[in-house]
Order: structure tokens, then C-alpha cells, then sequence
């Protein structure tokens, strides 16, 4: 089954026989107090430099989130929306967890994008499910619900089960991504191996493609780098298809590409060798991106 | 089902609820020339000074090979045996093709060593297998036989199924490890899926431990660590036990380790926290070390 976004002029395929992909993690001013302060104010340049530096990075989507305290958040999705629509043309992620911003998000974006996300709250699934119909869009179901994040494997396949009845709304099932989440390793030892076997599951009993964000295992543990790429690997190893993650992290794109050789979803390995390469090939998007940096150093 | 090895003082266990079991492939001459004429002029200061320095990376199990063209095999396999065992406690892999050597490598060994290795072909089986009952050791079963190797991974369980009844001579089934056969990536793009279903269904449906040498995979295609790494750490989330491969290599043992703790297998992250400590726990196996060097630069 393969989810399909779009930009203006691209489409991106995710599915179990494709090579996995990244979602870039670093427009969000929830993790980043400068960009906060910076989108607040109407200044986007920063959004602009990190959407061509993650997409020249090999990110093929990008997250969107102007979850911002105090801010206009519809208002400043939209608009983050518009200026990271004229920098790059790859499909985006609109990320909030609020429904007006989601719905502005969704009425500035042009192509088909994924929206982040819906849980299995039944008056979230209520509002959220519907917008997602209407602009035709794709969607991350987050495997929690009224009873919080579960540690029980079985009650988070619970959920997504009803979230994949999304179906009843209107939303075909290769649409809906599920994120069985991933909880920190350093408190909870089972939770790599729940998680992987939580994503075959739901690979071969529901079909959907599934999703995370990729740092939240390693919380609290040093060298968090690595262990995310271990994770990652091991969850592609298990069927993931596509991951919310930094594509600026060197040693974690190689390791993604690396897993994608080893899943067959390399052809000819040709991305591990085009990765081997020296910058050069990108010469003309790493100019690009170096007089964005200076825009946004510059304030212009 | 778990294999137990023995060195004079020590006991490592191979099995699914355990840490991945590093077999430290660095003593072997068909990969080293300079190797191969010292220890046919009977100098062994680097092969002790590469027993120390694997153990001291994290290598549980050292394989040893003395495959030398046209040398004493047999004599020289067991005083390899011999030096080792005086410099590190730890079980070796004994490393020949040559029933000749193993006969003379297993009456030098002190312990329980795993005997690397039998394939499926009926005369091997008859040759190795009396042998390593003899002597009480664990065995590397691989999956070949007279037909090749297969690259239909129905057709190398079939084999792995022949070896497993090592048990009519003897040997009980926790004692047999089937090595399923990492083929090129580079050559054979099914190469990583197949392996890891291969580990998932030996574990499963015969119970044993499995084994690999961890390079084949990536062979003729660039950074193949990063390569081994990808596909190590998928391979241990596929159920695969220990691996033969070089612990000097600081990444791909990093991953190991990482792949540990999102298995669960490393109680509290113990290990992957004393990973992060710099040198000097172990300065005492580094001046051992550094003295072995200097030993065998000065053929002390």
C-alpha cells in the first residue's frame, strides 16, 4: 500500500518497496526558542534556509509547526506554509495540534500534504478526520487515545485500529500512517522491541505504512545519535517506511541509505554511491542555501 | 536455547536474551600477509598482541585461523591456540578447513571452543561432526552443501535443517549455530531481506543461534562499515546472536551496542553508559597492549 503526496510539481511515494523517507524535524519553533522568537515576529527567513538546507540534506518531506506560545499559530502555519512552498518543492507535513491551525495550514498549502496528527481521541478523530477528507490530504494517526500512551503493545494496536477506520470518513486506508510510538529506551527496555514488532504488525494486519519520530527513544541517554540510527535501522528492518528526523545529522543519512541497501530498496545502489560522491553535485543548492543562511543572519 | 563456551576461568553465553557476542576475526592469515610469514617462521607477538587488543575492545570470542599455504597448519593452529589462551581468558573460534587442523586446534584448547565450521556436505558432516562431539565443543554449521551455495533461501534452511541433526551424532541442538550465509549486497539486492528472514525462521523453527561474517555483505561497494553496520544491527533485530567481525572498528562495535539496548538486552544501559566513558577504566589492558606492540615490532 503506498501513501501519495504531493508539491506543485512533485510526488513523493511512501511504501514497503520503496526507499524509506525522511520527514525533516527542524522547522519547529517548539524545539528552538530563537525560530519561535523569529516567526512570531513575521521573520521566516530561517524557515526558509533550514527548508533548502534539510531538502539538499536528502529530507524528501518536510514538518511544518509553528506551535509558537501566545502567537497567532493559524496565521503563522499558513504563512510558514507559503514561504517554504516558494524555497523548495517537496510535500509538507502540517504539524499542530490545533485544529484551526491545521485548517489554515491546509487552505494555504498546494498539492496533496500529510497532516500531523490525529490521535485516537474520538472528539479528535471528529475534528480532525473531516479536514483531512476535504482537502483530500494524507494523515498521521498517533497510536494513543483517552487512555494516554499504553506501554501494552496490544492496546497501542488497539488504537490505530480505530484510527484506521478513518476509512468511515471518507479517508482510503494507504492515507492514514501510523505512529506506534516510540518510547524512551532508557526508562522502558522493552520499548525497541515493542515498537518493531508493533510496526510488522501493523504492516501485515492493517497494511498502513507507519511513521515516527526518531529521537524520542534515546531520551535521557548520552550519544543520542547513534542510538537513533540504530533504532532507525532496526524499525526499517521491521517495515517502516518514513520517519520525522534531522537529515542534517550526517551519520544518520548514511545509516538510513545503508538500510535501505540492505532492505533491496537501492537500485543498484545507486543512492549509496551517488552518497559517496563529494558535495560538487550539489553545488548549486548548497550556493543557494549558504545566501539564505546569510539572508537570515543578515535579517534580510 | 542458549550455547555455553568456556575458557580456562571464563563462560560466554550465546542466546536471543543476551547481548550480541562479538567473535574477534583479526587473527587470521588468509587476510594478512605479514601475518602469514611470522607465523609460519613461528612468531606469534602479533597474533597475542591481537588477542589482547580485540578483547580489550569488547571481542567476548576470538576466532582463530592458522590457513597458511604450504605451513604445518595443524602445529601451527595449536601453538596459535596455545599463546593465546596464556595472553586473554576468553573461548576461541577455531578457525579451519582442514579437519587435520581442527583435530590438533582442539587438543591444544583448554575449555569449550566453538569449532569454525561444517557445511551441509555429507563427508564434512562425517569428518567434523564425531570431532567436535569428541571434544565436547559448539559448532558453526554453514549453510552449503554439495550443490554450492544457494541463493534460495528455502533451499540454505534445507541445509541449516541437515546440520541441526547434528543431534544423531550427538551434539546437542544448543551446541549446533547455523551460520545462514551473507551474500554481496552489491551482487544480489535480496541479499539483506532474505538473511533476515533466513535468521528469523532458524531462530523460530529450528531454535538455534545464528552467526555471520559480517563483511561479505558489503563487499566491492564503498563504506563498508557504515554497510556492516546497517546490516549487523538489522540482523540482531532479526534475532541473530553473534557475529565474526572486527571490534576495533569503533562504529559498527558503537551500533553493536546501540543495537543492544533497543533490544533490551543491556540491563539499565549499563554498557552503553560505560561505552561513553573515555579510556582509562581499561589502562591497565591498554598498557598490556601497548607492551604486546611493542613486543612484536621488536620481535621480542
Amino acid at each position: 500500500m503506498e501513501t501519495i503526496l504531493r508539491s506543485p510539481a512533485r510526488e513523493v511515494r511512501i511504501g514497503p518497496a520503496r526507499p524509506f523517507v525522511v520527514i525533516g524535524e527542524r522547522i519547529n519553533p517548539t524545539n528552538c526558542a530563537r525560530l519561535a522568537v523569529e516567526m512570531a515576529a513575521g521573520d521566516f527567513s530561517r524557515v526558509r534556509a533550514e527548508a533548502i538546507a534539510q531538502v539538499q540534506a536528502g529530507a524528501r518531506v518536510l514538518d511544518v509547526n509553528a506551535g509558537i506560545p501566545l502567537a497567532d499559530e493559524p496565521a503563522i502555519l499558513a504563512e510558514a506554509i507559503r514561504v517554504i512552498q516558494e524555497a523548495v518543492d517537496v510535500p509538507l507535513c502540517i504539524d499542530s495540534s490545533v485544529v484551526k491551525a491545521l485548517e489554515a495550514g491546509l487552505a494555504a498549502y498546494r498539492g496533496k500534504p500529510l497532516v500531523n496528527s490525529v490521535t485516537g481521541e474520538s472528539d479528535r478523530l471528529e475534528s480532525v478526520l473531516p479536514l483531512v477528507k476535504r482537502h483530500g490530504a494524507a494523515v498521521i494517526g498517533v497510536a494513543n487515545d483517552e487512555g494516554g500512551i499504553s506501554e501494552d503493545p496490544q492496546v497501542r494496536f488497539a488504537v490505530a485500529q480505530k484510527i484506521a477506520r478513518a476509512e468511515a470518513f471518507g479517508i482510503p486506508r494507504e492515507d492514514v500512517l501510523i505512529d506506534p510510538l516510540a518510547m524512551p529506551i532508557g526508562a522502558i527496555a522493552s520499548a525497541g522491541v515493542s515498537l518493531f514488532a508493533l510496526v510488522r504488525r501493523l504492516r501485515e494486519e492493517l497494511g498502513v505504512n507507519t511513521v515516527c519520530g526518531a529521537s524520542n527513544v534515546s531520551f535521557g541517554l548520552p550519544d543520542r545519535v547513534m542510538l537513533n540510527g540504530a533504532f532507525l535501522t532496526m524499525a526499517i528492518g521491521a517495515g517502516m517506511t518514513c520517519a520525522i528526523t534531522n537529515p542534517l545529522e550526517e551519520s544518520l543519512r548514511k545509516l538510513i541509505l545503508a538500510a535501505d541497501v540492505m532492505m533491496g530498496h537501492d537500485e543498484n545502489c545507486a543512492s549509496w554511491l551517488a552518497a559517496q560522491r563529494p558535495a560538487g553535485d550539489g553545488a548549486r543548492e548548497e550556493r543557494l542555501a549558504r545566501r539564505e543562511r546569510r539572508r537570515a543572519q543578515q535579517g534580510v
